[in-house]
């Protein structure tokens, strides 16, 4: 259990320490800071004790080869795995020359706060040593929004005693072992090979990848020596009393000239100054919340986490640039620091509504691996593109290919965040260079990968769904209805017109609900839930799993979430009660969408907590799912239960339409958007809804059509019955 | 190309040397000499040249870990591979000095001939050494079925020279890295430290799988020297002009006292002397044809290619004892050394009309292995037992589980088996001791696995038939019709009878033919199959072949011959004809099951093209497949062809039932069988049949019952007109 302080608006604090390894790893985190470009997990300034040390750059991964008991064609025969990059990190101290270890003599005051608006992490700490030194420290870190290579550290020290401090920038870290659970990465040991190093620089190269890292540091207000070798530089300072000093380190691996570049970025730091650093990133970040912020009085818990989701998902993405967001953004190297589905299916779209600019930046990374695709595609026997699974730089990582290249959806995930990124901002100079291209490539598959029965309808078959308790079944609505809108998005000729048209939606007569998959309400159910062990994954092998009606995660209710309009409101009603029957939530992602479409029917509390259950599954979850990374998709998931959930929010067609409503816990709900340039303020109360606009705007209010220009309105509300949750066999608002 | 010279009735004769590594390989597999419990390829007495060495003792195994890139709950953690033994062949001649190589030097005449009477491999070379000394070599060699431990060569050489010989025993050969193909084995280097040594005796153990291997060695008839280290036993012996010595050496790693028992067989069999071996060996030989025997008027080479199949099916299963039959049989690591499902659906069918006695041991063995099963049916939740795909001991070894543990017809498989020995030998005791538990535990599993619908319709989902270009599908008919079978004949309960009765057969009304699986007739078709390089499994992704209409091997035919009787003869045309259409046979298994059905139909010159790729897939079809190992079921296949094709052999209920025809190209066709202990000498001509009994039996003749009490009868037959072929992707006859 982590040591999470009660909920405060915020800030996120933790007093004392975390009990135990896992709960370490947890900590580190929840407490990471990272701009999207470079990552620092949360770990102590001290190198020990630790979870997991954890400094990720963007990309910057290893190669490894993977290998079958049983190959097959075109499986993939390598992967990338994100490595831990050269640590900034480490700064160990002695006080009257005994070392500051947090597991020895008394630890009085331990407390680290993630301030959400000042983007920084700040550590009090008061100990005495076993010699009865007192001691106070108080480090502040932050890693820059605006100044994407750069982190840096303010690390003051009093007591009674001589003072020293070893900090380092330290290369080939030991890594912890690699956990025997499926979902967690591999660990590559001594990734670097020493090229060059210089008093305040060290420059690397991964072994396989061949990825050239440099990373200079520099340290302010104190007075220290310097000792280098290739995997570390130590300065050392001492001082009787009392030493304050700032610690600024920079990284270049990307493009060319990456010392130049580390050590530009370093001095430009250095120059402005630890003071200057925080107040951009504070700048950085009141420019974010007032796009961003969510505001919910009546539960300071959920108001909490649902922020620290949003400063989460801006840590992954801000500064992705030309690389992409991965599904643990860089708090850990979860999923090997790969980037699948979630990215364009959860993330992107909270960030096109919040911070648009780092869409198109990510929607252009996809676009920068067209080749890689389209080579892919051509190993498949398909035509245009087929967009990988899982991957850092573009090709296909996934080693299991039922639930990872047979989930073809990921490529109208990725036409549908093009779509509804330039639907919310206008940029068509995006669409002319990247967008379009993408949208077309990605419908060729569909259109090669159909193909008509003799009744004229059109069939996807063989594939697997969002749901990964279900592989490999024919015409999955949700593929189906994304394909259709990928391919009359694409337009690419009267075949593809067509085949959208006439793509199959399995509906199942007899119990007058869709099939998630053609057959699969004539599956045997699972019969029993009570006393099973989740995640089911874990406990039964997938033949059991595949063959029986048992989801894993919101499939057909996201097809009913994303392609509401395919829907009619009672075949809603009677698909979600169906499927709440049978789905267990194994996967992060599947509360929020759960959400939203309790929230649509007006199943009010039972919407609140799916919410409840996303926002705090990291944060106060009790486990320790997150200690290899936290789980992005689900930290934007609060904001989708809240906004598309709540508040309604739909896209479809490039409308933006609202349908708001509270929750009974709730006196008042706020949240933020923005839509082709204009921010819009939401204020929902049980009465009426009230629209800000600093700009002109247009969208719809429970469907009547409403133009503002730089001004208000309200809207009474009609109260909304809060309808009882139907059966489900693991009911949410286990937590807390 | 080998250069196997032009059939003759009894022998296989190969004039000249291989060409090529591969075409070598292929050579070592079909001059194998095996008894089902120890195997020696047929390398050259010279260590040099050789495509891949191989002396396999049967359940003489290493164990490997199986790691995945994404592992799964029950995933196989552990594989079994089978290891090359210590070596007995390897012997070294030196002739005046000048070591005899063929490679070097002046090679007048090799010719090998493997001897399907005698049980032998003669080796007749005649060389004249770079320095022009001429040599004459004839080595004979045998694997004995009656002294299952032991094997012999008889080495003789003359020259106008010195002649040296170095005759080793040897372990730990160095092995030729493993193929890229995925259905190739492992290769384990160095499998065995050393326990110890003495004179003439090696005893060794393999490192992880612990297993004992004693091996002992005498040299007869010429005096020579001993030298022994821990790793090889070396006999010298030298003499002017000429020499010969018999080599015997046997091996103990069965159970306790292998030193002993590797002593003890190799003294006896040193005392009984190697003319003994030989004629013992032409005795057991004997037996074996006078109740296997096929005879083929009008096509020498089909018929060398059905007794050369058959022979192989006897040394794979003579004395496997209490030992898997592995599917590759004792003739190379292919398949790692594992026995799938063919055992028991193409093995040993043949065998138990024609050596029924090695058929009860085999099914003994799957019985021994009942706990894994057990265990196995636990970790998937089933209940009974849940046999392997592949194994050597017992543990589910397939690392690929959508075609392996989803393929659970296995189980049927075993259970068909144990109802056609019952049937075919009367063995109650078999069936009390091993029989009647095996088809209870297996049908257990089909209770579990399967499930009503609301019409009170059976069904059995997610699981892979025979056709491996399909998996993961619902109610596969093969399946359904063998579990069917399964729980009748175990009749547990009430409930396990009603699901027999009411388990779906899919049919598909607007096409009038049965589904191999539900929904599969709906599945796009594959469109163009010209140009397709095959195996088609080595060019395209599971994604593309699962997802359409392409067929690897019989399936739904394989129904229609297993359970005949579950087909109106209308239907089996039809069903014929489709599949037909989209069956590419990148299954050795394929040819001779649509034989079969092809012989039944009246396609008789289809079904004898069959016959003849089956007959001749590994002895002259030109490819190197079987370099590996060779295709022990297709060996069987040839007797499938013949007997249950042309004979119309069929057996469903426990009953004898015979169709006799024969095709245009023969003009008479006789094949042998063993019912409950009566010998049955079936002779067709175009015009009748002839039915030759040495003991009482009944039968049906084409539906008429028969009985004879050590006589013969003759029936006129009907002409049948030879229909033609319907299309198919890939006709046969394309060898040769």
């Amino acid at each position: 259990m982590s040591r999470i302080a009660p909920a405060e608006p915020w800030v996120v604090r933790e007093i004392g320490l975390p009990e135990g390894e896992g709960a370490m790893r947890q900590a580190e985190s929840l407490f990471a800071l990272a701009n999207g470009h470079i990552g620092l997990r949360g770990n102590l300034d001290e190198p020990e004790p630790r979870g997991m040390p954890g400094t990720y750059l963007n990309s910057l991964f290893e190669e490894r080869d993977l290998t079958y008991p049983e190959a097959g064609f075109a499986f993939p025969e390598r992967t990338e795995t994100i490595v831990n990059a050269p640590n900034g990190k480490p700064i160990t101290l002695t006080v009257g020359g005994e070392p500051f270890d947090v597991r020895t003599g008394e630890l009085r005051r331990h407390e680290r706060v993630l301030d959400l608006r000042a983007g920084t992490l700040t550590r009090e700490v008061e100990w005495v040593s076993p010699r009865g030194v007192e001691m106070r420290l108080r480090s502040v870190r932050v890693v820059s929004f605006q100044r994407p290579s750069v982190a840096a550290i303010r690390y003051s020290v009093e007591a009674d005693a001589e003072l020293r401090v070893d900090s380092d920038l330290v290369v080939n870290e030991e890594q912890p072992p690699a956990d025997d659970d499926p979902r967690a990465s591999a660990v590559i040991r001594d990734p670097f090979e020493p090229v060059f190093h210089d008093r305040d620089l060290l420059v690397h190269r991964t072994r396989r990848s061949g990825i050239t890292v440099a990373v200079a540091v520099t340290h302010v207000g104190a007075d220290g020596e310097l000792v280098t070798g290739p995997d570390r530089i130590r300065w050392t300072a001492t001082a009787p009393g009392s030493i304050t000093f700032d610690k600024i380190f920079a990284y270049g691996w990307d493009g060319l000239d990456q010392r130049d570049n580390a050590r530009a970025e370093r001095d430009a730091a250095a120059r402005a100054g630890f003071d200057e650093l925080l107040a951009e990133q504070r700048q950085y970040l009141d420019d974010f919340w007032a796009y961003a912020d969510v505001e919910m009085d009546g539960d300071d818990q959920v108001q909490q986490g649902t922020r620290f989701g949003l400063f989460h998902v801006l840590q992954a993405g801000a500064q992705a640039g030309p690389h992409p967001i991965p599904s643990k953004g860089l708090t850990g190297n979860g999923y090997d620091g790969h980037t699948l589905w979630d990215n364009e299916s959860y993330v992107l779209p909270v960030l096109t509504y919040t911070h648009p600019a780092c869409v198109g930046q990510a929607l252009r990374w996809r676009h920068s691996t067209l080749d890689h695709a389209r080579e892919r595609a051509r190993e498949l026997k398909l035509d245009g593109a087929a967009f990988p699974w899982r991957t850092i730089s573009g090709p296909e990582c996934s080693g299991y290919w039922p639930a990872g290249t047979a989930a073809l959806h990921i490529n109208a995930d990725i036409a549908d965040a093009v779509l509804r990124y330039h639907a919310a901002t206008g940029d068509d100079e995006f669409m002319r260079e990247a967008g379009d291209e993408l949208i077309a490539e990605t419908a060729r598959l569909w259109r090669k990968v159909s193909y008509f029965d003799e009744e004229g309808v059109a069939h996807i078959a063989g594939v697997t769904g969002p749901d990964e308790y279900t592989a490999l079944m024919d015409d999955n609505v949700f593929t189906n209805l994304m394909a259709r809108r990928n391919l009359r998005a694409a337009a690419l000729d009267e075949v593809s017109e067509h085949i959208a048209d006439r793509l199959a939606v399995p509906y199942d007569e007899r119990r007058g609900v869709h099939e998630q998959a053609a057959g699969f309400t004539r599956l045997d159910e699972w019969k029993s839930f009570a006393g099973e062990d989740y995640p089911l994954m874990l406990h039964h092998h997938y033949l059991n799993l595949y063959r029986k009606q048992v989801v894993k995660q919101a499939d057909l209710v996201l097809a009913m979430a994303m392609c509401g309009d395919e829907f009619t409101p009672e075949e809603k009603r009677r698909n979600f009660e169906y499927y709440e029957a049978r789905t267990v939530r194994d996967s992060s992602l599947s509360a929020p969408v759960q959400a939203v479409l309790a929230a649509e029917l007006g199943h009010l509390s039972l919407a609140y907590a799916y919410l409840t259950e996303a926002a705090l599954l990291d944060l106060r979850a009790g486990g320790e799912s997150g200690g290899d990374g936290l789980h992005i998709a689900a930290c934007a998931g609060s904001w989708i239960a809240v906004v598309m959930g709540f508040g309604g929010l739909r896209d479809t067609g490039g409308t933006l339409s609202l349908s708001p409503r509270i929750p009974p816990r709730l006196t008042r709900l706020q949240f933020r958007l923005r839509w082709r340039g204009t921010g819009l303020r939401v204020t929902v109360t049980p009465e009426t809804v009230t629209y800000q606009a600093d700009g002109p705007i247009s969208f719809q209010h429970y469907g009547e059509d409403v133009t503002l220009n730089d001004g208000e309105v309200s809207f009474k509300l009609d109260p909304i019955e809060d309808l009882p949750a139907p059966p489900t066999p693991r009911p949410p608002g286990e937590v807390e």
